[in-house]
């Protein structure tokens, strides 16, 4: 299905009508009510890594319905003071790998807390953690139990990464009134959900978020994961309503739009995989709807001849540095 | 991984061993006995279709677990008579599908059982039954549960193979003495375990068998489902052994090796997702460990210009006339 | 040459002016008339099947310029009572292939003539009729002749769809007045031509339907059947008027505005073979230019996910019931 | 089908057993007699150029069955001498093109007459001439009356490419002693036909040669044209014999055991249309059943590197000067 | 980044703005002024080849530094008049390669010089000029120097097409008012560069021009040399306004703006290497800023079905005819 | 040009005979004696990054004909004592990149020079030294200079990688007895022959190397770089021999024969980059030539799913372990 590319200016324009359940607050209230009847904390065992500037820790958490979620916790070696924190969710198809595969946070000064995705390790990255939750649906993580939104794998998935927000909290030597939260493409995403249903976060930043304006993206692309949303329906041909309407509870931008914490985004102009104009939906929602009076303050960064590996280490210098100035306002100036 | 095709001589002559536990037998044993212990109907309601030479119905059976499963269930309209059966297992990525779409052994006058394959449907077909068993392992169905054979998919894919036979036995106005068992691809390595683990059926027919000769297959192919398990150890690295472990439970060769019913296979010399050579193992092997004085009647036929597709309708005009002649010994002519 | 999608409601009004030749009507009178000089039906002969429900015939026809075309005939075995028929075209590609390859129709009752496809047999499927008509042209069947109206190998095979229906008229225990024409591709362009040849049609059902709104589709897509047209105009740089001239004596959408019988469209929103505006300028003037005080009844179904395939299965059904309804329209629902 | 290609050790030796039917001489004799009953030249006309070096005719020669086949007639401007002449032949899918096409014989000096391929022309480059003789077969000029060895394409070509060096010689001012033939791809199959045919040829000079060792080489390649005819046997299972016993009636490699005159040969090694291997069996082959006590000159170039396209200009330096040495014993150095 | 192709309509309209700095002319002025302080010939050798209807010598000439940049120098033999002269440029990728490669021009009587292009050779065609400049940027040609106009490799390369004009002009029996010059992709643009830098051609004729409206044109297409460019961007993020700003003073469009000479144009409407646009936008523009009351003759051949390949031979043809008509407005008629 | 890959066993005894030249020891003697003649360090300055658990300074060494190449020092923050350190190279199409971009081994405690790749920068990542030779070749830097070793652009790739050992070696706080190479890809060919030219490193780390057993890496795969080779052989027709005269002057395997430092190396067995045969050319050969009595400790790693991309993350800890294995082998054990 070619679409021509948005221009610059409509992309800084684009801000659709995302359908928006009338039970969407209700939805996340109980469901997270529920994972939060449970102590968050399931284990923390220390984890040797032979990097002698670190300390990491092997961390399980009670996620969604008490499922023990895996996370590796990283930080500077020897630390002592609360530490401004980073949680970050992984791409789609990974897991949280090995400890030593995520350095740039921790070697920032950052206690960071990795979180593994249910069930679907395997793919990029290896993981521990499965999701134990048959429901009719495809083959692909995208497509469980899509025919139903108490049955679909993000609601899980979102809540585990309020849940681990929650965990980072729990831990020592943590300052929670700077925890931010990070992720690039489906980690993006959920990093834009988390957003939305946790208000007192310090940062939000999102690269590339997958999840957004999603009945649009599925038009849009043939790539996974949204392409395989595509296919589950070139199949079900008769599950096209069922499905819109699952995906309606899980809209990143309807999360965004709730939003109050600073956000920073990075967008690849030629991203074929969550089309630009998806994260801009996000964007120029951000905060719309979070009932406060002023909006929250937002940057983007579009990178014109990238893809879904959008800026690369030049935007991560970017995030380094505006995180930087959010935390300590006084003496920071915005990259 | 290029690798020289074999030629039709050394396919004829390629009867690899395949690494098979001490505790095969045992381990299908207590499987089958597990699954065994429950009533294996379920529910079986009338079906409308649209096509009045036929009557069928929507077959619910206790598979692994005693898990629903479901089939369709299809007949000449109105025949009374104790029919001959045929149950067949559909391809890998496809469930049931609806009940009009596989016509071909019904027309042809059999009593026709087309299962669903638990939690794989909606690449190809639809289905209506999920694999409610969560366990560590990759996104796609070959690889759910592939580090111990107690979690792995197909030992529940199997053992609900071997409960469609025992299903459509329990249907009235089935000659139980006269059951089939047949299939494509995945289907064909089913049809071929079934045959390994039952044995009073009447005949086996399977074309382009996955599940054969698997650890050879995986380092051959990367389609799919074989190349499934390939990227899965390539993100995997230490869970080789454990993969190789766990397929030597399911492989189709070694259920070949026990088989006491008539074999008609068929395979394409150019198939690129199943390699001609692994249905070969299992054709080269075929009953060579039944225990019985002689070898049962097999017979093979390839095509050299076709892949995963093989004969076609040429085949299938084989496997009519084969079948025919091999319950009706006296009056058919083979083909 | 990247064309944005149309959107849905694009496509429900979409009807281009497609280019009408004066003597386009004269032009098939002529065409036809010379046709009809000979008798339709040349051979009839028992074809035995291994299908006991079915009786099959191997039927030569006299089609345009009296060259023998071969179909299958098939009934429902035994059937004695004047049976409704069903007059089915094969895609481009495809002959007649083999008696057991096309069952819908008969199992659901009706008689059912597979028309071969003249010189076309090869590519996808077998037949058994060749074009003999040597003309300048592309190596392509899309481009024998394709420089004259009159060499142009759809004018041949367009006659010869025609003379199918006058063929299985011709044939015992058929009800002449209900005779239907089907077809999916190619075979759905050939469908709405005969609907625009042959008045007393009982029903046309299409699908993906080729040669409509041919010019546009050449410009639309690369591939085959189209693309080959482009492909001989990259090539033969100085015959495009020419082209577009023969073109347009076999536009289905011309056809299709002279039809009067109900009709029942289908077609994927994602068709890249047989672009869906092209389908839609076949559906959108469909009777409109037949002379009629009101239009025929038509429908059509779009399956937003689905490419060339369509709605397979599912449209199938469709299709059973919406024939069933149209056929007997006292006791039949559209489905 | 991947397969290993050989070393250049194994290409040097290759020298497979091609079938050779008993009747193949008394086949092409009776052929070539009924071509020769006619005069070959049927009309030759001045054709306008804008190149003031040279002067062109377009020429109508009698080829098989006495069709009309067209050519393109070259010579330096006002030569009046007898000039020695090459006569060309087309790649598969191209016709004559337009006459400044291909002016590489003609500026060196020589009489040059390129043969329009009939039926041919439109995949890659205009022609002119058709092939009225419809035949069952596939849709592609390589599968054309395949199944048997008079109607099959070509029988008609190969007889046109040795009209066309008789028509040569009828045409004023050529020296019928020092008449050529030469041709790349299935232009070179034709040169290596022509010289098993016409045993008084001074040079052949062919690169990449198709119709050579056609049994193997569909074996080993996908792509067109032996990629058709492996496509046709996909399609046509039960047409392999037919189609074996007609290729062996028009094996390159068998013409070039029957061969006399000077050969140079030219082969990329990376060639995946026409196989290294397939371009050897001719060159080991050739002349050794000439029925000569001395086998004929010949010479190869190997191009390590390239691929269907050869040598390029290095090879046509190379063929240039070789062929001068040829006719010119005296004074020349060979390249 | 999908765009959708512009309509014919849209194309004859499309004239884009091109960047255009303010000390264009002047760069151009220093650069050429500073290259023309040497004598232009170094050195001028005969060159045997194997094409008696032809002489050539083997040029050196003083380029870009005075570096010594290669021709081949191609008339027809013994031709002792002073003949008009065609400049060729040679596309990307590509050096001068053999001296019997290009036919044409001299075939049709024109003295005929085929620069070399600096530091490409070796993807396409061989050459004999290096490009000594080392200069900070990617490792593709196109990208050579890129974040500097003085350091651009096309600064360098447009002077030795301007100096190679000079040079033609220097050699005897040359009629110096009658020069022009051709070329095709990178050939074509470099052919448009020196119609606005030489005021005294006799005419210009280029197809599917590289070099035009380069901005627009790295945005459309991936495919080198302007996807190059794009992957240069994609990497060096932060260097986009230096590379724009180098564009600029090497765009093709504001170089034919200046352009008097008559022009002929030629471009494949499904062009996705120089997409059709940029050649309109060279064309539109075409002598638009020459300081003449009237604007210079040109014209446009669209090819619709064609892509970067264009109309060859017919357009070949067109070119001859229109040439002559140019240089003899009195006995010829353009084509 | 299809090959059967290697089996496991083929690849531990694969040690091909790669060509050495006479005067390879002089050759090399010569270059660095040349190199040798100018200071090593040119310019230290600080370099801050947003990293405050390291200390990063941007470096400038004199490399091959003194020219100025770039690199990254990086530090643990703060340390003062004298680290062991590791000398990293890039791949190919890489330059250093960022600073923040490896943070791996400093992390781990050592010093950390990353050494810029000259003139290869933009394709992958940015980089800061261009390679200011001109040199006739092809495009890509691989064959920059490749007729001749001397100008050959690995010869000054290589000079740089052993300057830039000698350049930590010149850092303050540096131990100089324990300083490392590593690489991947070119980096990991460019630590081999670092390793042959100086002979007192402490450990070699190579994975996927690149420049081993070129002549045969050129001749199975087609990908970048070696790839690139072939393109400009196919080209360069005649310029094969000069090529491999050149390669044998860069060739690693001959490099890793002269090696003395403990060795590890990774590579999967699907690599279709750097053929996984060729690696082990380089490690069957490793230290063999040495002069030493007992030859080198080495060890490597096979990953039998993977590709290019090898062990990863797990390979990495490999590394980190082995290495402090060797650093210190009272107290670690190897992984």
């Amino acid at each position: 299905m070619p679409h021509s590319a948005l221009t610059p200016d409509e992309l800084q324009r684009y801000a659709p009508d995302v359908a928006e359940p009338d039970d969407f607050d209700q939805f996340w209230r109980d469901t997270l009510a529920e994972a939060a009847a449970r102590p968050v904390l399931v284990d923390v065992r220390p984890q040797p890594t032979d990097l002698p500037l670190l300390d990491s820790w092997d961390v399980t958490f009670a996620g969604f319905g008490g499922d023990p979620v895996r996370a590796w916790y990283t930080r500077p070696a020897g630390a002592r003071e609360p530490l401004p924190a980073v949680v970050e969710y992984a791409g789609y198809g990974r897991g949280r790998g090995l400890p030593h595969e995520r350095l740039t946070w921790p070697v920032a000064g950052y206690a960071h807390l990795l979180m593994d995705n249910r069930g679907q390790a395997g793919q990029y990255a290896t993981g521990d953690t499965p999701d134990p939750h048959g429901a009719p649906g495809g083959p692909s993580p995208a497509t469980w139990g899509i025919l139903d939104p108490r049955d679909y794998h993000y609601r899980r998935l979102i809540t585990d990464a309020v849940r681990a927000v929650e965990a980072v909290r729990a831990l020592p030597d943590v300052d929670g009134d700077r925890v931010s939260v990070v992720g690039n493409s489906q980690g993006g995403g959920l990093a834009l959900a988390v957003a939305g249903l946790v208000d007192d976060l310090a940062a939000v930043l999102t690269t590339a978020p997958f999840l957004c304006d999603m009945r649009s993206a599925v038009g849009l692309t043939d790539l996974a994961p949204y392409g395989e949303i595509g296919r589950y329906l070139a199949v079900h041909r008769e599950g096209e309503e069922a499905v819109w309407r699952t995906l309606s509870y899980v809209d990143a931008v309807t999360f965004a739009r709730r939003a109050t914490a600073p956000a920073h985004f990075g967008v690849g102009r030629r991203d074929t995989v969550c089309p630009p104009r998806t994260a801009f939906a996000a964007y120029n929602h951000y905060g719309a709807a979070n009932g406060r009076p002023t909006p929250p303050e937002r940057e983007i960064h579009v990178y014109p001849f990238n893809g879904h590996e959008g800026g690369e280490a030049v935007h991560v210098r970017r995030q380094l540095r505006w995180l930087a100035s959010v935390l300590h306002p006084a003496h920071a100036s915005t990259g």
